[in-house]
């Protein structure tokens, strides 16, 4: 069998700093794990989805570890921290020590509250990332985010937390279902519009490789995503500034997710129409050019995303953005675009041109 | 009013370095506060007993600020990951943003939980401590350790999060129930104990004083016992080495405290016996003279504090003890005595000799 190579980056951030390793069949490569478990005690946590195609492969590779499962159930609808209870107690009838090691094999639910779990079993313990979705391989398994959702907002109760290690094995994407795959598609296309121009021509020219998950077109698109991103943590790790141009099309995103119940649109799917959201506003303040934001609108089309918004009212909208996370006590912050491939953030927004915005419907990104 | 002389140390932790303010009548200084608060949002985290007490106090001297508050039950049945999510849901409902700053105003469960909801409400907010009990001022505030407990085990949940400052306030010890403050003197002896023979002395002299809550006794005893830990955490924050000697007859006591039900013993009162034990313990292992076992059980009895543990079965205690977080996968780590002022870590106790000191009783520490 002919692999595609193993790449390696290295997140920088001083003696928090880890690899990523990306490439196929890494659920084997016990040579890839061991370095980064502390003691005999592994946990690995994963959820009903995932258990029947991929545990038993992880747990043959560690046989020389007392391996303990945790298999939850899927979905958005379960990232609580109830949830997370049942990964401490697990680890308590265990009688799991601070030196144990919890590995995440799953999607970005599974790696978010993984994590939290990690960051505060003991008050912290070894952590390993192994994302089995796009979405999970170029983003949520790179920078340390870790959390979970309360009924009043998603993702209100976390940490900082790095891993020891990310294995994005591109293996684990051939059963992943089509929506998402398209999902991932939307962070990965972010990058481009966010900071990259000539990732964003690449993609351009790739998108249907990418549909039909050729390895090449996978592999050097989560590198270049996990660049992009490690890149950007390295320099902000707790997002006090630059980190915030990540969450492009993420507030609009955020409120459609609270608004439809998490889970009826996937994350990817709001962020995609997010962006062409934050395309159209950027254009309605003079930011962008009417013809890149419907480049990035037939990009994200292209990609199989939705374009346009659901209808909610302008007050539901505006209520459930300003609870984002990155609102200061109700004053609404965006991340916008200069250019295809340079991003900016605007505090000011005037509320008129937001509600232009809100309303355009089909019509977004149309000018 | 004459008052005591302010004191303030800092707790050296590079980025994370805060300062302790040590005197009284400390909460109306507003001056004290203020350089720590990062926007309008404070939320003062108290309970029913200190409520009543000091909040109304508290909240007059940020009249400046817009203030919630949160009243919780008192008592450590509820250090819970249910109470800490009636905080989270109270900044939620308040639109609390990133900037915002919580405030724990009473004794060590609402400095845990307080700091563990800061610690991960939007991933980490600003922190002020004000400790209202002896136990607290000199212990709990100082080293950053946050947490709730599960019903497998206490504290296992949490973080290390630092306070960006400690208000000590001696005025507050006037309404210390007599058997807290002698809970809290454990505590202080234990610095003693542990690594500071003159201030063991000093406290042989002084119990007295201390227990009539003469200011100026409580203020030295205060200060030299946060100034013992702050060195021990700046030189150990995340607890890897020496750390661990703060923990001296935390191991049995936190087997008497699991016995028996959270709070039927204060933490005080099972680490005052506790303490007799590891005495007991360190002489069978040829450690401690027996004559300065006897003078560690005498200081115990001084400060008013149980010398002879509850009757439970060997199993009991070895089990209960085997799930301390101390101890790693089951293998027993004890904090002992060479001599008074000077502590040393022992993972090899014979299972003989440790039976011995679980079944001394009235006659532990008596050779």
């Amino acid at each position: 069998m002919k692999n595609t190579r193993l790449e390696t980056l290295q997140v920088e951030l001083g003696d928090r700093s880890y690899p990523i390793h990306i490439g196929e069949h890494l659920l084997s490569r016990a040579d890839l794990l061991t370095p980064h478990i502390g003691s005999s005690q592994v946990c690995i946590v994963t959820n009903e989805t995932i258990a029947p195609l991929y545990l038993d492969q992880l747990v043959a590779t560690l046989s020389g570890y007392k391996v303990k499962t945790v298999i939850l159930p899927d979905g958005e609808a379960f990232k609580t921290l109830e949830t997370v209870t049942a990964i401490y107690d697990a680890l308590l009838e265990h009688n799991f020590s601070r030196s144990c090691t919890l590995i995440a094999l799953g999607g970005g639910v599974i790696g978010d509250m993984t994590g939290f779990a990690a960051a505060t079993y003991q008050r912290g313990v070894n952590f390993i990332q192994i994302p089995t979705t796009l979405l999970s391989q170029v983003d949520s398994s790179v920078g340390g985010k870790t959390g979970v959702n309360r009924p009043l907002g998603k993702n209100m109760v976390g940490a900082f937390y790095q891993p020891r290690c990310v294995l994005a094995d591109i293996s684990t994407l051939a059963t992943l279902p089509d929506r998402e795959l398209k999902a991932g598609l939307a962070e990965v296309i972010k990058y481009g519009f966010i900071n990259n121009r000539g990732f964003h021509e690449w993609l351009n020219s790739n998108m249907s490789s990418l549909l039909q998950r050729d390895s090449e077109s996978l592999r050097y698109a989560i590198r270049i995503s996990c660049e992009e991103k490690a890149a950007i943590v390295a320099a902000d790790e707790k997002e006090d500034g630059i980190r915030a141009t990540l969450n492009l099309g993420h507030t609009f995103g955020h409120a459609i997710e609270t608004a439809l119940g998490y889970g009826a649109w996937l994350h990817g799917e709001a962020v995609g129409v997010g962006m062409v959201m934050a395309a159209d506003l950027s254009v309605r303040l003079g930011y962008l050019d009417a013809a890149e934001a419907g480049e990035i609108k037939a990009l994200v089309v292209a990609a199989g995303l939705p374009a346009v918004p659901p209808e909610l009212a302008v007050d539901t909208w505006v209520q459930l953005m300003s609870k984002d996370k990155k609102a200061d006590q109700g004053n609404m912050k965006f991340i916008l675009l200069n250019s295809i491939g340079e991003a900016l953030i605007d505090a000011q927004v005037p509320r008129e041109t937001l509600i232009k915005t809100l309303q355009a419907g089909p019509a977004l990104a149309q000018f």
